[in-house]
């Protein structure tokens, strides 16, 4: 199972009103039942096309003779469903050929197929992303020449940032652009972990590849995106020249196995032919104009694959009898199914806070691309922005936490492949790092989104969840959890502040030192917020009244067990702790 | 790198005075220079023999043709120079050809093995618990006809407990003894994640078998324990006749790959011979005699998987320049080494408390197992029996979680198969599992283990950690530590005695429902203390300012950073809180 299907729907339509989305002109030819058609067709090819496949895939991972890649027939038929069924372009307008579907729909459905088969769905997943880049910043001519190609899924897209020894610092990359007399460039480099960067699943690959071009100033202001293809294009859109872009080689995963991950040499022999996008200079802030919707894709992928462990742990404690309550010495007695157990109630109650807290905090970023983009609303936009760290770090951490989870519910079958967890939890292993490590995630919180527009992002975030506690407090079953959760808040805004003023002091150095603290407080307060509008929503609801006290229960736990960490980490943080900061490296 | 030498020889020498032990009449004929020989000779034979394929035995994991199990050679060569070395037996008298060593030495050796390869140390580990089990319990006949062969390498050893659908819950397992005329026993059941249950190195394997005789009682005292051999051995020591214990197939794990995990069938063919050990209905008390050793192994193998891990992570980080200082804006300027960044000085510093910590404990538990042993000290049996749980914990959780931090150290080259640190994390999963979960761990210690002999546990461990916060006091740069420890501590006193006395007015369920808690409590208290033991040992001994300032810097980490969350969980502890249990199975 991929996903509880009574847990989503209240997600989209209780929780995040997906319905009134449909009052917005961009999605006013859609209703509930268009929607739920697209989940259902995604549900249906990610159930029947990615999830069997799912352990084959992870193993009989790629492999490369020294001149082609081989991947398993299952990828390419998983591939032809998902881009047949017009998913690659589904937000795009009617009239580009796409379903023009609310992001927020849309995350949702692709979070089926993160669930089902991470690996196989990060090919269709980067080709949404390449060409996203090119719809919103190539030319006309770009447009006309990639695009259908790419929608229609005969080509494929990567996106060639990473380089050896550059990493995170992408100021830092060295790949050369030398213009041509044609208009057109020659690179010259080699990048790193590029995901789908070489495979046998379609017949043209398009790298959309960070260059400097020769005599760019240093740092990110140096930086250029260029369209490189594997084969280049004839002006009629047929397959032309095998362009000088080679695999060096396939990198081995632990988890993620499916999606190749390649070493490319652009240029090897001086004739790597690529194309300006848009103006030199511009192609770092193009690529983080899309890099919202990124780091959404990855923690959704993160919440996606710890949700499935965790149905997986709770189907297999209600079917597992062993052991038996701890008062009760009668060994004659059955023994009862481990579900019945606390300790196992804990780690499934845990799993579930995170994965739907995950999962419904990256529903709730992809509405905000919603009221910004279609509903104009540039301060949803600022808020995403401030959240967008979050939305990646939180789920990749606490989905990988589930996962773990997952595991000790399972005990012996948890860490052997003949059971499906163990493979999620080293799936996840990469979404902590990939797409901004959480060092990076929490230096552009802590350094610079809480700090835009005055502080602006951190005043919606107030008024949302002022709105939410004061709807909290007129339900009788959320008082004590609404009164609990102020006084977290009060200390985190106390911290905030106190963090604030040292950098406005200029102490930088300082102030940034615990900054991963204060991502997983961020990230505790605003999940610990959508849990407490979660139960507020099914209150309201006319949910059955189990499914109502698991949310509740959740919420409480949530509140009670996950939130008063944030105490010991603010007082660190609010206390300028330097304990790391002052290890010298030779006392390591 | 397996292990830093100089904080290994501090740990043995300065914090828990090695040479004192040959003050024993046991160790007499020992001094410091034996001691460093054998751990010099096994580092050289775990560098040599099982460093080098630790990595291939992970890629080409066990294979089962349906015949015959095949490993790749190099286990085979390991297995003979550890043997040859007399490392099986080593803890064994002089005259019984052993090396009489204390358990706090041999305990050093054996991390440096599975700090090396622990999917390849684990054929010999299971062959010294084996034999050690017919060494204390088995007649003399069976110690004069197995022994040898299993001190020598020619045959190894299996302890097999778990059945499929019994796993935790051993008094429920079913596999049948039937009495013979000969005085022999028929074995008829299945076995389940038995390591080392077959393979390709030794000639013979002793498999130690739980079963019950028919008619026993229900529950654990129904259960005995069988030798019981895959070729019978011939009165003058020879291979006979192949019993019918048979591989059903082989179990592929996510780590320890290299180590067979397997399925075994006994008596399939009504024909498999079995040999009591001692008496009937006492096998689980046997076994349990050796739990204490079992459980220190796995919190070692867990501390020294995850020293690697930070070994590893450590050498990269010095190693690989990336970024610049937040405060430094200058895009110019050469990027610095990594190891300077304050977050991932904060993630090697977690590394470190967690790594040297786990492995102070499970050294300073097999000093208590020679204070017993050799010194005859009933009081260091009680202690190390209160421990056990937390030795085979925190070593087992926090090792993980170090090897999590390695991987996020090397970043994209964490999570690939090219560098190591990956293994580690798979590798150590298994550890919070086998030899007994964290659950049942964690009912063990607060269940019984805290109240054993009216909590004389309890007061001795009290006196350890009063000794060291006097000692502590004396140093003036530890005040400040040794005050906010004893604040913890009054949290951790008043906590243990809300739930005893709730245990004592019949509250069982309701106590016990938390208990994962308390024992994650129990393990920061009891890691804590000895990072203060460290730190006064360090100030008082003759180190290089650099490394005293090291074991400082990690103390204050652990007393600033780690210590103070059991405040939160000692909430939930004291206040009883019932989130988890109330959760009911369908509001999942």
């Amino acid at each position: 199972m991929i996903i509880n299907q009574d847990t989503l729907n209240f997600l989209l339509y209780d929780v995040f009103q997906a319905e009134a989305l449909t009052e917005l002109d961009a999605y006013k030819d859609h209703d509930r039942s268009t929607f739920d058609g697209v989940i259902d067709t995604s549900l249906k090819i990610a159930q029947d096309y990615f999830l069997p496949h799912n352990a084959k895939a992870d193993a009989n991972e790629p492999s490369f003779d020294g001149e082609s890649v081989s991947t398993i027939p299952e990828v390419k038929e998983a591939w032809k469903h998902f881009t047949e069924a017009g998913l690659i372009n589904a937000r795009h307008r009617f009239d580009e050929g796409g379903m023009q579907l609310p992001a927020l729909v849309h995350s949702a459905c692709m979070g089926l197929f993160t669930g089902a088969n991470p690996s196989t769905a990060g090919y269709p997943f980067l080709t949404s992303a390449a060409s996203n880049l090119i719809h919103a910043f190539g030319s006309e001519t770009q447009k006309s020449l990639y695009l259908d190609g790419m929608f229609s899924g005969r080509f494929a897209g990567t996106m060639a940032l990473t380089e050896p020894n550059v990493g995170s610092s992408l100021g830092d990359l060295t790949t050369k652009a030398t213009p041509q007399d044609d208009g057109s460039y020659r690179l010259k480099g080699q990048k790193m972990y590029i995901s789908g960067g070489d495979q046998d699943i379609t017949e043209n690959i398009i790298h959309l590849v960070l260059a400097r071009v020769e005599g760019a100033p240093q740092g990110v202001k140096g930086i250029s995106l260029f369209i490189c293809p594997k084969f280049l294009l004839n002006d009629d859109g047929s397959l032309g020249k095998r362009n000088d872009v080679m695999l060096a080689g396939l990198l081995h995963k632990m988890g993620y196995r499916g999606t190749t991950s390649t070493v490319l040499n652009f240029g090897e022999k001086d004739d790597c032919t690529a194309f300006l996008i848009g103006e030199e200079g511009k192609g770092l802030s193009y690529m983080f104009k899309m890099m919202n919707e990124a780091r959404i894709g990855v923690g959704l992928g993160a919440a996606m694959i710890g949700y499935r462990g965790y149905l997986e742990s709770l189907a297999f404690a209600k079917d597992r009898p062993q052991g038996r309550k701890p008062s009760n010495r009668d060994t004659t007695s059955a023994p009862v199914n481990i579900v019945e157990h606390a300790d196992v109630k804990r780690m499934l109650l845990a799993q579930k806070v995170y994965v739907e807290g995950s999962l419904a905090l990256c529903l709730f970023a992809s509405k905000l691309v919603d009221e910004h983009e279609a509903g104009g609303d540039e301060n949803a936009l600022v808020l995403l922005d401030l959240l967008t760290p979050v939305v990646k770090s939180y789920p990749s951490t606490y989905g990988c936490k589930a996962n773990e989870l997952a595991i000790q519910v399972l005990g012996g079958s948890g860490y052997i492949r003949e059971y499906p967890v163990e493979q999620c939890y080293r799936d996840n292993r990469l979404n902590p790092i990939h797409e901004g490590t959480h060092g990076i995630q929490s230096l552009d919180l802590l350094g610079r989104k809480l700090w835009q527009k005055q502080g602006l992002g951190q005043q919606l975030l107030m008024q949302r969840v002022q709105a939410t506690l004061a709807r909290a407090k007129k339900h009788e079953r959320l008082a004590d959890l609404a009164e609990h959760y102020s006084t977290a808040l009060k200390t985190f805004i106390e911290t905030t502040t106190a963090l604030g003023m040292a950098l406005q002091q200029g102490r930088i150095d300082e102030t940034l030192a615990n900054s991963a603290l204060y991502l997983d407080v961020m990230g505790r307060m605003v999940v610990g917020w959508l849990w407490l509008d979660m139960a507020c929503a099914a209150l309201e609801s006319d949910c059955d009244e189990a499914f109502v006290s698991g949310k509740l229960q959740a919420a409480r736990y949530f509140i009670r067990w996950e939130l008063p960490e944030i105490n010991h980490l603010s007082e660190l943080l609010k206390g300028f702790d330097q304990t790391c900061v002052e290890m010298e490296v030779d006392w390591f």
